[in-house]
């Protein structure tokens, strides 16, 4: 006999959210030698084990020289327990003022244990009560699911349409939740080449997702991973926390893909204003800090001194020092969807072509399911990412999501290969007019 | 208008757990110049900025010549996502058998942002429903009762009393709530130099601590960050985990006070099987890496790699390791209980003799308010802890917790002189017959 029940543990390990990541996981492990346009990783061939000592070197360098700290100071800074908010927030202040655009007080930001830890942290904090919901424009990030069902917050789907966000849906969903005696708290959105649809909403869209926001009085949550990666000759659109001027606008940021995965820097800027029953107000940003406390004290401080270092090495833009990275996934973007075009050139299949990001969605005329990616993965040896897993409910899903950052050129080459020679077999085994158009 | 109000975000914002951290954090802020007998940080002369590369040198020498990763592999395992369990588990389990005799499958580890992380999960996994709570021993360390309000659990307190838990009580606590419709799920305790009682559970508590828990069908989570420091000429006892012949016991471990607290890298030992509705049985640990993978995807790779890299330099014994800092801290303890002996000969005080760990606890015939400690830090200056922190509900409690490990002898000397002229102060300005026999 076991010694515990899984019915007797919290609800989320049953949850699909959860059980997708760890599926996609398992897959990539056990085939090992697939070519895998399924990773969202960065691309790591620029990484250097010397780099790490170098950002540390520059950070402690940077707490006796800016800061004034004696080296006791600088050693009890990275080696023992810190603020929990973080100690590189005037850093990152510094980085979105210089690569966004954005001006933020540095006590709004909260340095966390990657963007997950921030999502983590809003929603702990919005779910107050079992009325309090979540709205998140579909296909959505599996994180924002997964961390809203760990804080018991149901999620309603938004339609994402064309535009990357459908407005009217979004205004009938916080509506119909209303209606239905539920409080819609925020929407999250992905506004720059979004995981995993790849679309970007357009600056008109921007300005009025924000009007919609304040008319619903419904918070924006915006996730903006990938917003320095634009395609070969695109030009950057403002985030909306750039655009917001009444505070309507949490920004969760990610240092993932910009600096590196294992740091797992990420961090939220929280300005708005909370105010508590007996007249004193905070900054949201505190009292995330709060529950911060009880999660996990503080960020690492070694980790922030990684970052940190990364950031002064270069004068705090990132968007400099992702140039060839940049590149290398604006090439590689194409590349898949050129090589689609040579693969598929009689429209039995479709794709997006993102205008930046790490990710193209294929549209094709069948149901993608788990059982097709562990076929692709043995018999083809290439993986990608079944769709269905960003989307609520059973229905099936005929697309599937490749993903451009951790490849080269070559191997985007085989795996289009392979992943067309699936295709290609599955079409032909398709009953109806699919077939008979081959 | 403030752009929230609290009323409308999670309770646990508005809870005392959570702002008594912030509350004790203010005040140490606020008056930087006093001595702190308050603060639980370790001794932190022997850092070194320079041990931080040989940490980091040493662990992807150690991937690379014992685990066979090529230059690639090792780079990618430290700046890449990671395993969600972590990347140090082997170490951790070598560290666990040299340490503290205890022999767990590495499987059966999850490495976590800390040991607060680790609380998290398994708290978040008990939580199904709400009639589950949760005992700890009381006084209980104010990051247990903080987690638990995290993930809307009840913490029913068991009296500690004089032996570190009242076993009598723990059943009598764990039957009424059963009475009551609710669920007990576990039983917090530290049983080695608790925090904050300084108490140790005596071998034969243990062992029937183990047999009450299988009676009641009681998980145990242990807790040890002060293991290895017991005081000069005491006996370390085996840890609960190293009893537990029935998967009793999920053990949560730190490497704060044994290695650096600025990596923020703790663990979970959850050996335990869980049985799916299918049949299938899982490891316990397997269920918290899922919830881990939506709360913070995984550890830092880079704090994993300095705190493998320090157990590595150690043959995984941080016994060994932290021989001076041992020392240190038992002379440290042993310098605060002769100070108060000589500076309270006629027992109007009395204080604990901790057998080892951080913490004194001195009773004072008079209510310890957190308004005293303000005028401690303000007009004596000196810092220390007040003890109804770590005690629920509003009842005054007459007791203080005073902290011996980041201070030099002379510090001690200076604080114990400012702390007996506040006590000595107050005592005067007491009513009735404590005043009188002065």
């Amino acid at each position: 006999m076991a010694d515990l029940n899984l019915t007797n543990l919290h609800g989320s390990l049953t949850d699909r959210a959860l059980n997708s990541m760890n599926f996609l996981n398992e897959v990539a492990n056990h085939y090992p030698d697939a070519i895998s346009l399924a990773a969202g990783r960065p691309y790591e061939e620029f990484y250097a084990l010397e780099d790490l000592h170098g950002y540390l070197d520059t950070f402690a360098r940077y707490l006796r020289d800016d800061l004034g700290y004696d080296e006791a100071g600088a050693r009890r800074a990275i080696f023992q327990y810190g603020r929990t908010k973080g100690i590189i927030h005037p850093l990152v202040a510094r980085n979105l003022a210089a690569d966004e655009g954005i001006t933020v007080d540095p006590e709004a930001i909260v340095v966390t244990v990657g963007c997950q830890e921030a999502m983590v942290l809003v929603l702990r904090a919005l779910r107050a009560d079992p009325a309090d919901v979540l709205l998140a424009v579909s296909p959505a990030y599996v994180g924002i699911t997964g961390a809203a069902r760990i804080v018991d917050l149901p999620v309603l789907p938004v339609a994402g349409g064309n535009e990357g966000v459908d407005l009217e849906d979004l205004v009938a969903v916080a509506k119909r939740a209303r209606a239905e005696g539920l409080r819609p708290r925020a929407c999250y959105v992905m506004p720059d080449f979004a995981n995993p649809s790849g679309l970007s909403l357009e600056l008109e869209t921007r300005q009025r997702l924000l009007e919609i926001a304040a008319q619903e009085d419904l918070l924006l949550l915006e996730d903006n991973p990938y917003g320095l990666f634009p395609a070969a000759g695109v030009e950057r659109l403002p985030t909306l926390k750039a655009l917001d001027t009444g505070r309507r606008v949490i920004y969760l940021g990610s240092f993932a893909k910009t600096a590196l995965p294992g740091a797992r820097v990420g961090y939220v800027v929280a300005d708005q204003t909370v105010a508590a029953p007996d007249g004193t107000v905070s900054l949201l940003a505190d009292e995330l800090s709060k529950i911060k406390s009880m999660l996990t004290v503080n960020t690492s401080a070694v980790a922030q001194a990684v970052i940190g270092g990364k950031l002064l090495q270069n004068d705090c833009s990132l968007v400099a020092a992702g140039t060839r990275e940049r590149k290398i996934y604006a090439e590689n973007l194409r590349a898949i969807t050129d090589g689609l075009a040579t693969r598929f050139p009689r429209g039995e299949v479709s794709w997006t072509i993102p205008s930046g990001g790490f990710f193209v969605v294929v549209t094709v005329p069948f149901a993608v399911d788990d059982a097709l990616l562990a076929r692709s993965a043995q018999e083809y040896g290439v993986l990608w990412t079944p769709m269905h897993h960003f989307y609520d409910g059973d229905a099936p899903v005929h697309a599937l999501r490749l993903s451009c950052s951790a490849v080269t050129p070559t191997q985007i080459d085989t795996a289009l290969d392979r992943l067309s020679a699936l295709i290609h077999d599955q079409l032909r085994q398709q009953p109806g007019d699919t077939a008979t158009t081959l």
